[in-house]
């Protein structure tokens, strides 16, 4: 197999990189600085970034102070090409962000007639006259791109300079997006030409454990010449990450194609629910329509959760028309017709009442599968015998009915999650004709 | 009213951070680079050093490239009083965090004894060898106190040096926390001193304009010997933060509970629906319990999140016994009794169909408080007429019906979540008698 260099394996990563642009990504937020919320803009514009085959160097973040974001700006433009910033474009005095990018980069500020008239008609269409503060909005340092803001008030702006490029952006995510796209990304292609082309697929499995993943795909990790592998384990699901650079097409695209086939002979087609960013659901809905199935669900523990992923998926009309979320035993009995007998002999979290569930609610929807869950999700309702995170699914189609028992050992929320990703996996093996009973 | 010294303020926070002890979290890993994560380490790391009295002023993240963490601990060293570091303690070459600290700090490597024993001891317990390569973990420099890992094999280690404090700890946090609890905490607060007592508060208010927050908020910020305020804002949603800084209790307590009662006063309490991490469904559910009501829900485009979110909370079972996901017209006849005939007048998303699965969803359960919901999530299904994010909710008690007419401009997911917390909303001012119909 002939592979492009490798970016698994820290060597050869290096290697490449020292021909990279570099960038640095800098966040601005006194909440950041108090661990009110983790630095998900770096992380999105990371991504981006790497997918434009520049190379990421070091993130940064500080507070909504002037001094100590101008010291960290003039360290950032000295050490690399792009600074990519975020946050604080608003109209108040804590947003400093326009003021000091313009004095570390030596410019004045001038303001962006067509900004000003943006942000008056943003106030406008509201019927509200634009207070004085919001016309600090519309400035950008002079020589700058200023980008135009689709969904809000914050001007960001593009300024270079002999060093580096400043990147300047609104805080909210839903505001930078679109100016990322529309703006940012054509302008760096423009300028920095096309990057070694850099590609990750991201192959998404369920209910394989990673040291299993591990064993099978150990050799073809960290030898150089080979593409890098890396794994991203969360409870019950394990992606695994490929990651592919080189000079370009064909090259590329067929090093992944490659490998993927690869990976799928060795560790088995039916695990993998997925690709990049790939929900189980939206796999499970993809064969429910390819096959012209339609699904009910009565749900217990997980609430409602199982149906609210299910329609998650637009054009879910076409194969759910009605769920039901029996809680209570009564509900249970009314509207999916379990017995009452099987309720007080095997009790409401039962291989029984599941198998009843299922059957009664593809019964009642006249669909062709019906799915039951049946658990304690906790904290409270555990016994010994039925602790806290058991979980009983069944699965029900014209051939009959299977269930499935799982013990789950995370809080409320965790369990609910995983019984609802387990039912989801069940449905996406049940209709690929993959799904084994329990014996 | 006497206050302590503000946090809110920039003014006021920089002139008491002056006092305070100043700290930069770094983090390591090239997987955040490429953006495969958000730097969840630094958050909670900024909560725990905040919390006890610390200034956290710089976040900062590389790869794990020795060169580059090198240039960055230099830089961390020079500006701060204490570099709390996570990750890069493993036992590969990829593993430069310890060789790197101890070259920025003057110091030299040396082997703890007693964290080679314990390595040694976690592999023989699984009837293991220990590796060659795991000896690396033992290493500390020398003078430094050596933090032993009790649920991994990586060392982390306090160094001090003229500077700066450095604080290693591993990257996982199931290893780092017990390792910062156990001896990290007690460490700084002995060498720091107790520093000054630091609250917040948060007042969590849903469907208010933050500008209207602010004002009738504004003389509360930003004057110097007054707490703290700042506004988070999420769609439909602004969290307001109190921040109080001071010489301990009960000065602290008392300034927090004056300022919540001047900004409830002033907002009107109708608008809080909880405090800190407390979330609406919790508030509605307290409320259902308190004056013992039962409702149910009849979704549509919400597809069950409704009922997910409702049914999150611990004894939900309580006043939930059943819900309705009738995502078709025929599934809002058959199982919520809305006419036929209002479903082709008005159509499924109206006014009148929400109204009828409302009332429907509470004569067909049973209940004091139906709920329901119609409209158009995205991203088809739209028209001229009827747009995405158009959606109609009805609540009927006893009194009557009430519907609801709200346009939500976001993608599917978002409009769903909306539409769910703009639904619980009512339904908590519904049980408060807070709610008036629309005209």
């Amino acid at each position: 197999m002939k592979c492009p260099d490798s970016d698994g394996s820290r060597g050869d990563a290096r290697a490449s990189a020292r021909k990279s642009v570099s960038v640095e990504i800098v966040s601005t937020g006194t909440e950041l600085m108090q661990g009110l919320y983790s630095d998900t803009n770096a992380q999105y514009l990371s991504q981006v970034m790497e997918g434009l085959g520049f190379e990421v160097r070091y993130h940064t973040a500080v507070g909504d102070d002037a001094e100590t974001l101008e010291e960290a700006l003039r360290i950032a433009r000295g050490r690399v090409e792009i600074v990519v910033i975020t946050g604080g474009l608003g109209p108040t005095a804590d947003d400093v962000t326009r003021d000091v990018v313009a004095r570390v980069w030596g410019k004045e500020l001038r303001e962006d007639t067509e900004a000003l008239r943006l942000i008056e008609e943003r106030f406008a269409a509201r019927d509200l006259k634009m207070p004085a503060s919001n016309r600090a909005q519309a400035l950008v340092p002079e020589g700058a791109v200023a980008l135009h803001n689709p969904v809000g008030t914050a001007t960001g702006f593009i300024s270079q300079g002999e060093e580096a490029v400043a990147v300047v952006l609104p805080g909210p995510k839903r505001e930078f997006v679109p100016m990322l796209e529309k703006h940012v990304i054509p302008f760096l292609t423009e300028t920095y030409g096309v990057q070694q082309l850099r590609r990750t697929r991201t192959i998404r499995t369920f209910g394989v454990p990673e040291s299993y993943l591990n064993e099978q795909l150990r050799d073809l990790f960290s030898q150089s010449g080979k593409p890098g592998l890396a794994f991203l384990a969360k409870p019950g699901k394990v992606d695994i990450r490929l990651n592919v650079r080189g000079e370009g097409e064909p090259e590329v695209g067929r090093c992944i194609a490659e490998m993927e086939r690869k990976i799928l002979r060795r560790i088995g087609e039916e695990h993998v629910y997925g690709y990049d960013e790939e929900e189980i659901e939206q796999s499970v809905g993809k064969l429910l329509r390819e096959r012209r199935l339609r699904i009910a669900v009565a749900e217990s523990c997980t609430g409602g959760e199982v149906t609210m992923r299910l329609t998650e998926v637009s054009g879910s009309s076409n194969y759910i028309s009605e769920c039901y979320v029996t809680y209570s035993n009564e509900a249970k009995v009314k509207l999916v017709g379990v017995k009452r007998e099987t309720l007080e002999t095997c009790g409401a979290v039962s291989r029984e009442t599941a198998a009843e569930m299922a059957v009664g609610v593809r019964e009642r929807a006249g669909v062709d599968i019906g799915l039951g869950i049946t658990g304690i999700a906790g904290p409270t309702g555990g016994t010994a015998e039925k602790p806290v995170g058991l979980v009983y699914l069944g699965l029900a189609d014209a051939r009959g009915v299977m269930t499935f028992r799982r013990q789950f050992t995370g809080n409320r929320s965790e369990n609910r999650l995983w019984a609802t990703e387990t039912a989801l996996d069940l449905l996406r093996r049940l209709i690929l004709g993959k799904l084994a009973a329990e014996k």
